[in-house]
């Protein structure tokens, strides 16, 4: 019954079904994603079930966001041949240990999650819920189901997989030594401003979203924020505090061109205008082509299902022996 | 998707597998069960997860004392073509129906079920987890996957069936009418004492086990508390205070019978010591043939792990579209 830690790195990452993805995706987690194809064996899952634990009223969405989800990633060159990628709610594992790693978790370790406090005062009592206390418990069960090994993560990840950790030694303490204690993988995400140089946030709308069309970009780009004390084009500006800069470099602007940028800038000989005209067009670029990949692949929903479907398999194949193995340990 | 309410009625009760039953248990739920089985279509459930949320620290034990129950619940006559016996781990609907209810149940819900603080009063802080909160909410998913209309509890489970049908309500708001409210069954259940006068209870070693030799039923009654006030045989009793009485109504001893052991023992004429020998040959009656069929079972163990595999799969193919609708009505 015993099932073996993946000789090869094994990575599981999972994203929302939050719908269509930004710039932010891209070149934050997504980004990540694709490279990490390279090195190592990848579970990415639509986490639906998370997508409850804060937004359990309105719920009519999830379904659609996830395959407008799955399209960005293999818009963006996610390879399903690859990886494995799955809808969370298909296998009925995740819950099922979750439900198993429940019976020996204090409480007490779920109620000091750093972000549980917070996110109950930012989102409000209505989400004070059995599973929005229990969403770390879920996400460790998501991890250790495929003993993942690595878990690509932000900063303020780290706490959830410190108690993934803490969860995995005291199941391999009572039961002996089933789970690999995965480790974090910080991810080196650049900080991306919205254009209002606010948070960038869907919901703010002040990201160019995977699917924008070049009207859009022109647009987004046109209402961008560039040095404040650059009131006059004949006004020297400081690329260093202008987001339009940042963003040149963000979507690879060629070094040449860059330093042309960067002195037309500085001594006034280039309008924020025309850089921002500049910057559209590199951003065109870098977007059309995922936007064509992801239109098409949003043609036909059915083969997005099948590639699911098809990673649901290979998961289950990976979930179900660990799960066995779990239950026996734990004298089921 | 859509499944429908049962027609008839459905119940749905489960235990823990404590290993071998006792009289309690033959005159309380069992005695119950059996009547059931022929007014109503029962699912009876091994909730062997629910072992898990007081007793996680060991669970070397848990699947030998399914079977050991499941040999006595056949003994005592419960049928498995009739009804539905199946082990709550075998069927993952259950977890995974649990998961999303703790979606939408506030946390305040189940802190404030009255048996909450008690039992981590008694059980002590150990026992103070995740998976105990939700003992409830997983009893919720439990009766509702089969959308159970009726469920048999004694009086201090009425705060527990009160909270599933406000998690139904609350589902059903949310997501459309898909569970019916279960309603209480409350069953008739003699208060048993145990051979000592306290509370009947395998750790107290005061109950006469389904299973019981004649020997140990001898030595059980043997040790049997009569009426205290009864100090010589030449002092008249009360059976109405005493348990040989109540044992003797209890066991069906003949209304004849009775009549003569009232009189003998009101009159000083008949000793505690035959009364007891007369009771302890009415319960070895009773005990024999259930004791009999008991050890048949569990000379073959495989047979019960047959009748709980079709039990599996016929719980399964009910769970599995209800679980596939609630699904459906959540989104995923």
């Amino acid at each position: 019954m015993s099932t073996t830690t993946p000789a090869r790195t094994r990575v599981f990452s999972g994203m929302r079904p939050t719908g269509e993805l930004h710039i932010g995706h891209l070149f934050g987690a997504l980004g990540n994603w694709v490279r990490l194809q390279d090195q190592a064996e990848c579970i990415y899952s639509v986490v639906d079930l998370h997508a409850l634990t804060t937004g359990y009223e309105d719920v009519g969405g999830i379904r659609r966001n996830g395959q407008l989800m799955v399209a960005d990633w293999l818009a963006v060159g996610i390879d399903p041949e690859r990886c494995i990628l799955f809808r969370q709610s298909d296998i009925s594992e995740h819950s099922e240990l979750a439900a198993m790693l429940g019976m020996i978790t204090p409480l007490s370790w779920l109620e000091r999650v750093p972000t549980y406090k917070g996110q109950l005062q930012e989102l409000g009592e209505s989400i004070d819920t059995f599973g929005f206390l229990g969403y770390p418990l879920l996400q460790t069960a998501d991890i250790i189901l495929y003993k993942a090994t690595e878990v690509p993560v932000g900063q303020d990840q780290l706490p959830h997989l410190e108690l993934a950790r803490e969860i995995v030694r005291r199941f391999n303490n009572f039961y002996g030594e089933v789970f690999p204690e995965p480790q974090a993988r910080l991810a080196d995400v650049p900080l991306i401003l919205g254009v209002d140089n606010r948070k960038m946030s869907k919901s703010y709308g002040n990201a160019i979203t995977l699917g924008s069309s070049d009207d859009e970009i022109d647009r987004m780009v046109g209402s961008m924020i560039t040095d404040p004390q650059r009131v006059r084009k004949s006004d020297p500006g400081r690329p260093e505090v202008c987001n339009v800069w940042a963003y040149h470099n963000l979507f690879g602007t060629p070094a040449p061109e860059l330093d042309v940028i960067y002195a037309g800038c500085t001594s006034a000989e280039l309008g924020c205008v025309q850089d921002k005209r500049a910057l559209a067009a590199t951003i065109k670029d870098v977007i059309r082509p995922i936007r064509e990949r992801r239109a098409a692949f949003l043609e036909d929903p059915d083969r997005i299902e099948d590639i699911l479907a098809d990673g649901a398999r290979r998961a289950k194949a990976i979930a179900g022996p660990v799960l066995a193995e779990a239950k026996a340990a734990m004298g089921l």
